[in-house]
């Protein structure tokens, strides 16, 4: 098979530090990014544009150096060598145009959501893993310098158990034509969520409360809760129509509490040594509310952040992941978990907030990246 | 009766412009607050400070001019006449003392949550009602002179219809022996909301969802979603843990959105002149999936506030509505409607989170206030 | 003349509403968006990148689409047709570049400031008056939507009689190697005050106080003071050695007081309807001391601001003065009243903060643009 | 003498431990808070409040506990023994209400500005000196926990050596019957930089412009700029006419810049790891200009701030100099300092913004407290 020959091929090209190739699918609105970032980075040639609409392609390649376009993923793979793909085509199409860049075995990056529904994802991260190839959700946030320091210091114990999180993404958005708020804004916080926690985004369930007051037929305001170890919950705002942008994370956890607020550039984190000193007196409910309590009025502390580009970082990754032969940082199960999560907010909020279990990764899949 | 030939006696007083006279019911935390606002206030006179222990008492009432002291409403009652009294006791006696006042004839301001439960407070209510009597809700908030002005804004109808409400009260605060965070923060943000729709508090039903990482017990960390009119939605986020403060609430309206930021002293009420402009093309799905948005981003404006003090406003309505036998702005009822909304809250709690129903004030009270 | 008749043949373009055709001299560090701008413009089309660097020429004209580039204006001048250049290189070199393009016949952009000193200044201007040629000054700030709604409020009266301007601008910045604090960064406050005040910038003499802590042989930090009409003043505080940035310009008036804060986004311009109540009097001492004042407490006030880019609309002026024959807003002689300030600065700073006198625009030129 | 012997008695009761007895002169707007933290702290009793005008003498004495009153210091000296006398008349009385105090061997402490002249404060100085008594500055902002906390940091030297300050005051304030914003406000600023700076406040010479927009006879915004140690500067900005209220001091240093808002209660204090590398690569002017040049973007910090109030602080350090026979942290000579610059700053301001020079504490006081 030519693709696979050609992946073989290229595979020999990965082991001699030569730049990897990649073909970006897809040339609205994410694409270029994607396509600037692959072009800046030392680690891969931006081997081609590829989109249904070649106008819209030649636009994105012109000013990239006359990058080549192709109409089609056949018409790419038909022409020329490439390791790799990143998908920035509507969620909608993710899974046919991912499954059919695994079949020519190449490696694949996938703009959030992973797909479409749960069923569709894994049966891209059944291919990724049966063809031994990355399977590499593109969750940009967490290659963000802030969101890197949070999972690093939540890594070395700074923040103590983590006691609750609280995430606010308000901003006037464009009511979007096929998902709801939840599904357009949410998979940025619970992608962090789940790269900085240790355990992942694994929740049990969770319960979805949104509203619809302008008529959409979709929810525009939405409020996300679910339950974290240890009893510690987490809750995720979500809201097209407020005038005021908001984008603030709390991390509150026993040693400290950090705030994320991605509007203040020159402070973006902040990490206070304050909380409450609560001795666990003992496990009967008498003694815990026996118990004394006192506060911690302590020093706030922010870090520098690097200035880098997440996107960079993040195309960094991915070329590492393949040389390495090791599982992205935001591999297609961490977006599986916030598919899983996605799918049970929409079967929450169809019933009125009741609470919904939220299915598992629990699809064991030799080798999946 | 004495304390009825009392009531009598001083209900021809109230007519002559004379000060209402004014006992204060105990001397903890917040009716040193009362008994400062009564002392200086025109309408009253603040005739006495009652507390089983006579030490505290007498705490408050040295510095305010040797105010009497009692230790029971019994010594009170049986000692001097008095119009009026303004109950701060813990929560659980709220009931006992406001029924004692009303059936002595007295007018009776209670700090919030109006009584322990529902059950107790309709109680209340009816004995207000039986004996033509003020019974009035110390919802302090409603008396900024933030919340008059949203109020007068709604009511002129500045805001347009109403899309959500989202209250976020978050702090470090002590761990309540006899309440959860909801109990303790909550009743700031409903009587707040009841007090600004034209249609009050009257949500069908709640959920609450909350968590208590540090096992104290009780929820420290609360969420509290509800169904406003229009489809429209109201969010109330309590916290104990948070090391930064937040006292924010957003009211999005079709008109216009008013963000009101009480730790902003110079500048707590800014009206955003900005929206999504969506023309209702139609009752059908696809109609409305079909209609045009566009963004609208006009000036913002924050009005100037008098520097007035709520509870000397509260104070003064508490005097105006006995005078004018109305009831006051934040009645017994109003009470009623932020614990009904309180009470579904903890049904709601203990059950995970699951929809829970609101009781309505449907005791059809005569001349209730 | 080869450039003369090229001009004349251009002239004749100029009327028939194609594009301009310019080029942009020096491609380093503001070239670039200069170039961006004319690319992106209606107006004009962009004609030639110059530099001595060819290499760095071509870095900037590759992405533009290969516009032509010449390593001098030699060159250029004598390979195509173009109406106007736009000067990017060093302060020092402004002089020779813009007299040379005058003498072509071309209109000239300059980037701030206009020339290293007062006396090659008046020479430009003298030139372009002798030419009928358009000589504007690179003031981009007066093109932001804040300025321009800046000037805009003070045309109608909006703030009253002002009285006092207060510009901060400090930030870590580099140490420049040719130029001090002053030089580098105030040209930007000077510009702005020049174009929101009915008169213009022309103050009698200025104070200049700055330091150099570090060594660097040229001030660091700056302080400049001098009086506006009506006994008022401004003051520009300029820093490169500030870890945390400010950029803020208050305008304080007898009706309002507004306030630019250029790190706000979302509410840049801040116009306060308060202020002192204060009525003159009389005019002796005694009737002065005696009168009444009092405070105002109003509303604020935030208009909306088009998200326009200021060198766009920078670039469009350039053309409209061009087509319309009148001075550009920020003309030659705006340039000149910048630099007359900058000079003076300078010898008051060298005199320990003595009062310099700034000269005038006292040249009388016929027809100057 | 009576007023000795009454010294020399109470003398003994210092050493005992007793509290020492203080009368506070003065009922207008300070004298209140005085009084309420004398009364307050276990070091002192509130012994007398005296002022010409008994009526508002009795309305500060009596919440106070009926605090006995006078209507002069004699009446006072001539009815009760006490050890000190705290003076919050208006400024050009200090000067005679000191030296009776003094006279008759009470310690002082006088309201800043310590006396209307540089001339009756040293009277003062020496008063003080020739009797063995304290005499102290009511510096108040040298007590705030930010200033302590300030003053720590750069004796330990986390700032480096200091490379510029810079002072911000402004605010609508009311334009004084009898002094300038200097005079007004700036003694603030200046007893902070004298409390902070290990050399105190000493400079040469100071620059003062202003200007008097509305005609009011006194200067109503004020700049005032002087050199500090190794070719740093300080500037200071006072303002009574602008509507946002700014509170903030930069103390650029070589390690660490600090910024002090004093109206972000929750982080008043933020030290920047941030600044320019600076290799001094030799002292000529060439090898200064070759010198390396580099950022460091280093973390910030916030150190938790005790929350005390300044007034207690100071009534404490009173007390502890008093009976450690001490000069205070904020002695009559800081006063004179203060009073150095704000004299030397009229005559700038008087001459246009010359240079003025600064007299110097120059006279050698025995025993100076």
């Amino acid at each position: 098979m030519v693709s696979n020959s050609g992946s073989l091929h290229r595979q020999t090209l990965v082991n001699t530090g030569e730049p990897l190739r990649v073909a970006v699918i897809g040339a609205g609105y994410w694409g270029p990014n994607l396509a600037r970032n692959f072009k800046a980075s030392p680690d891969w040639e931006l081997s081609a544009i590829v989109d249904q609409d070649l106008a819209r392609a030649l636009k994105v390649a012109g000013p990239l150096g006359d990058v080549p376009v192709f109409e089609s993923l056949t018409a790419l793979f038909g022409a020329i060598e490439i390791d790799a793909v990143a998908i920035a085509t509507p969620a909608r199409t993710h899974h046919l145009v991912a499954l059919q860049a695994l079949e020519a075995g190449k490696h694949v990056l996938v703009e959030k959501p992973l797909a479409a529904s749960r069923e569709l994802g894994l049966q891209m991260v059944q291919a990724a893993a049966d063809g031994g190839l990355i399977l590499m959700a593109d969750h940009t946030y967490c290659y963000t310098p802030a969101a890197l320091k949070i999972r690093e210091l939540i890594e070395a114990d700074e923040l103590g158990e983590i006691l609750f999180i609280d995430s606010v993404r308000i901003n006037l958005g464009l009511v979007q034509p096929d998902v709801d708020v939840f599904w357009d804004l949410a998979p940025h916080d619970l992608s962090v969520i789940d790269f900085i926690l240790p355990g992942g985004l694994a929740p049990e369930s969770v319960a979805a409360h949104g509203a619809d007051p302008l008529g959409t037929g979709k929810a525009c305001v939405g409020h996300l809760t679910f339950a974290l170890p240890n009893n510690a919950m987490a809750h995720i705002n979500v809201n097209w129509l407020s005038p005021t942008k908001i984008r603030q994370m709390i991390i509150g956890g026993t040693k400290r509490t950090l705030v994320w607020d991605d509007l203040v550039p020159q402070q973006r984190i902040s990490v206070y040594d304050r909380g409450i000193n609560f001795e666990k007196a003992g496990t009967s409910a008498a003694q815990r509310k026996a118990q004394a309590i006192s506060y911690r009025l302590g020093d706030t502390w922010s870090p520098a952040l690097p200035e880098k580009e997440a996107l960079g970082l993040m195309v960094a990754e991915f070329a590492e992941s393949i040389r390495q032969g090791r599982p992205s940082r935001t591999s297609g199960l961490a977006g599986m978990r916030v598919l899983n999560v996605l799918e049970a907010a929409s079967r929450s909020l169809a019933l009125g907030g009741e609470k919904s279990f939220v299915a598992s990764n629990d699809v064991q899949l030799e080798g999946t990246r």
